[in-house]
């Protein structure tokens, strides 16, 4: 039983909802609003409140967003021949700020997991299919994550769209740059193996 | 430059404000509370929001509480002839749920502290007095933490009081139970063999 005021208990059960955020840290977080200058609280109590009703998922690719289309799918700038398949937009955030891809993206909203009851259907795989039948579209890179679904995923889309004129390509597995092979495991190294290149090409 | 809608790059900037929580972890966060049923989240909101119009000091002892008189100082099964001094009430709520104190409390709300500006008249010290020339309270308990700030605010409060009717008492100071020698530092052990006592008393 905790001796704090019970709006600061409620706080503190909010809190430790977030992922990865025991009651010891929940409670730390709860204690260190009471510093908070009041206009402060009160704008992230505002930001909290308003996050769902002010972002949606873009029309076209999934993405989060403010506005119907989002900023990517809005940008002249960026190639529109390509286009790359994500699980989440954490993801496409991830590729976005690498810098390496400036395409477009299609969220898929997760992978197929049958154990989860996921299937095609859960996916904006219909969606992806439209965008394909544009006939814009030349490529479409599969970066759904290298683990058991992420594979099946890539694979089933692989099929999915096998009926249309549109190169479908997966993101390279192997060992990590920058990673000591001592601690690579023997899925990643034998993946690495089999998909080796010859040097000086 | 995150590519994340602006609501959402300015929930995560609040949750980046929370002790220990860095950029990587507050997208985290934030990108969580997406998935929050919107009644859950408009709870969390509400609660962030009215948290500092809620929670207010115990007169008394300077306990966060929700009403004029904290729980503590209401409650009738207490010890009153006992007041255990502490820095802060996170640290009032340890010795709580430790369940080894069944006294009153007293918040100082900090330690001296010369190098962050911190001196006697930004502590509770005053209103302490007042409740020591009340009469009823036969002993102190100085449990503010044992490094240096903390030991020097328990000395300045015993000669504080010296003149008072009242024994004021240090907790001790030791290596912890259930510890491992090989990694008690110098300071504690010194500590630990000079307040040695005689086994079988």
């Amino acid at each position: 039983m905790s001796a704090y005021p019970p709006a600061l208990q409620r706080l503190t059960a909010y809190f430790s909802r977030l992922p990865g955020i025991g009651k010891r840290t929940a409670e730390r977080l709860a204690l260190s609003c009471m510093d908070w200058p009041e206009a402060d609280l009160q704008g992230f109590a505002e930001s909290l409140g308003t996050l769902r009703s002010r972002i949606r998922r873009c029309s076209i690719c999934g993405n989060l967003s403010e506005e119907e289309i989002c900023t990517i799918c809005r940008d002249g700038q960026r190639q529109r021949n390509v286009i790359c398949v994500v699980e989440q937009p954490s993801q496409l955030m991830v590729l976005e700020n690498s810098g390496c891809f400036r395409g477009l993206y299609h969220v898929l909203g997760g992978k197929l997991s049958p154990l989860s009851g996921k299937g095609p259907e859960d996916l904006r795989i219909k969606e992806l299919r439209a965008r394909l039948l544009e006939g814009t579209v030349a490529e479409l890179i599969v970066a759904t994550s290298p683990d058991v679904e992420g594979e099946a995923t890539a694979h089933y889309l692989a099929q999915e769209f096998a009926d249309l004129p549109v190169r479908i390509t997966r993101i390279a597995s192997g060992v990590p740059i920058g990673s000591d092979l001592t601690y690579a495991d023997a899925a990643t190294l034998s993946i690495a193996m089999g998909s080796r290149r010859t040097l000086g090409e």
